[in-house]
């Protein structure tokens, strides 16, 4: 594959393997990702408000998002298993009412990175959202599942230009 | 909340359940989502041909597509479990290359729908791309993670208009 | 074993085994079961109301013991594996403030009973409850964890005298 | 909240979190959970010795606690991951066979407490031995589910006046 | 690939999917497979009889074999979810205590046979009997692992001819 | 059980655990395992080639290998969970084309060993390639799972003998 990039999760005969980490060494890592959930103004102030109620709408998604974090090597084929040492979902309306906006924080001090559990658990959250409101409004679509920010080890910090 | 919609997961006082499908019919149920990976070109490139390889990675990306739609009610907290009778993943490059389309299908005969099995699918494989490209290009979005279609139980067909 | 009561989980060897429910039939089966966490009052206070917070420590509680239904068979290793078409966690102080009463309902239509789902919800609702406690108050303590009522299947219906 | 004890599991504006534990010192810690199941004396002497048999009961139920306590991170909603180091669990009858006594202890070397592997140990032995005598024995009662001990880590030892 | 046998698993363009089996009948299937761990005669002695001990190696192994065959559909990608209705694992020293057998049975009424489920039992079994021995033993081989017999379902009967 | 050989994983009452490892050093691990799918030539022909496809099957029973390997604590009872650091699985037609070797290596920096983790993704991913051609040759069998090389940890290095 000469001078183009490859994909480090393919060895040299394109086969997936997860990868060796054993050299790296054990740093404090974290990472933040986002997904929205575009949905009709009413399904948001149904889930966000429930007029006088208790809203576990929101309590659902937000621990759904954190246990999938914690699954995030048995749902990604070659994902390391990670030691998590923090992770946190926010959840809050757009400002317009049009949609949800979820914040995922991971930490660890491991080998490796925390992108996918931040990831998996924005994702988790966004279609655990999607689950409870579905019955009243299945247009909803996810959109902006990504990473927003990045720090510890060698390939260096990343935060997304917005 | 007298005429409001309200959401179906949440009782008369708001707490989140695995509400009652016990007297809905077990019928032939199908559902198809989709999600889209933005990327470079040169990464869709890298992901979808590898040159002469294999393209071990859309494998993955489908296995893993198909393995979460198996997880889903494990994942998303008032899913019912589901016996699936059928899980497809298809993977193909945008026209442009600017990305990658995931359309994902699952079917039952059950008592209740499999869409958040075909946006589970479709989810994680788009996450799963990401989790093998990542290192080439961090920029990566998911987008329009939504349902196609879905047919099936007495809620009435839905197929998303373009 | 002659004429004394056997378990119906070992063979004649005395080797344990899921046993054969093949020639059962599928009717509609309910569990009800129940778990009561002793605590100090000003524990069940933080806990319930949290002053003016939005009490999510009980939405945690209620979450975890319904997903936890779900993966009854997976825990209890005798256990089939079940299709359950409802589940409910119910959790409340006692009346005079000493704990927390929990009371989780499991539903199927299948050849075999959802006890075990009911009391597995209740147990990791109770245990959810204490781990998010447990900083403030360790003398916590689990008791009463039992069957409420059954009903469906051949083995006739069981309501608990008080 | 000011002076109130507050739940550490919740952020402040109320909401669920798996809390930072990145700053806490990996150290060897070690907890101890019991439970009880009451039970008739002839449920007591079937589980336990089985006549001339093989007493295989007894056997499943440790497992099955053995076993729980590498899934805690999965049904706690809130608990770390942790690379558990060792895990026992110890079924007799009480003195009187009016039911059977479970002592589990696990241990680690990690930056958070076992306690909540310990009782899930202890709360699915006790469960599964339910599962193997309800045929014969439906008013059986898991109570006494609670810490015994527990060492190690910066929160101070804990020792269970009986 | 005309008049060749093809791999029913991959679609027409060579890509892996859960087949459908929504036209199927749900109909009793049984399986039975078959493996056998080669060990040395004084590993086998320990296993098997542990002197006066109570021998839980074997119903260690017998429980992990029932277990995964609860996870079979979570590890073996393209199988469906299937709700057995039985499973047994016996385990047996050969003959001249070179080794040890293992039979593992399943069935279910459903749509799809079981035969993976009672591979996915054996193997375990296998294993766990190695974890177990393997600090006294390292050269133990697991052989002859495969399916016995076969029924239910339109493909027929299958008993293998020894 | 004086000057026999005892298996590490009973205590002295003959109960299964999860020994006491927390005294060992975490140093870097390493193991190898291979398995043997024997099977009819055109089987295997099917399975490798796919006339001109993509030979998706190799790569599903790769993955499924290594995801396998990540769940090893899940199905072995008395295993430690692991942080793996790397996991390959290579599969290749015997020379003589009567069947298909499956070679699976495990790494970790921990305080045990990974034998368990690369026979695992050995086994799962022989019984995967089992799955997906058994439609058009039930009679495959399994042979030869066995440890290949072990490294790290104070028992020593282990080579096998061919």
């Amino acid at each position: 594959m000469s001078s183009e990039p490859a994909l480090t999760h393919l060895n040299a005969r394109g086969e997936a393997e997860i990868v060796d980490i054993g050299d790296k060494e054990a740093t404090r890592r974290r990472a933040v990702a986002e997904a929205t959930v575009l949905a009709a103004p009413e399904t948001v102030a149904v889930i966000i408000s429930g007029g006088l109620k208790k809203g576990d709408a929101v309590s659902v998604a937000r621990i759904a998002g954190i246990m999938a974090a914690k699954k995030t090597s048995d749902l990604i084929p070659l994902c390391h298993p990670i030691a998590l040492t923090k992770v946190s979902v926010e959840i809050a309306p757009l400002p317009d009412n049009t949609g949800l906006h979820i914040r995922a924080a991971a930490e660890t001090t491991d080998r490796t990175g925390v992108e996918m559990e931040a990831l998996t658990a924005a994702s988790t959250a966004a279609l655990t959202l999607y689950d409870m409101a579905k019955a009243i409004d299945r247009g909803m679509t996810v959109t902006n599942l990504r990473l927003l920010e990045k720090s510890g080890g060698k390939s260096g910090d990343f935060v997304r230009v917005a």
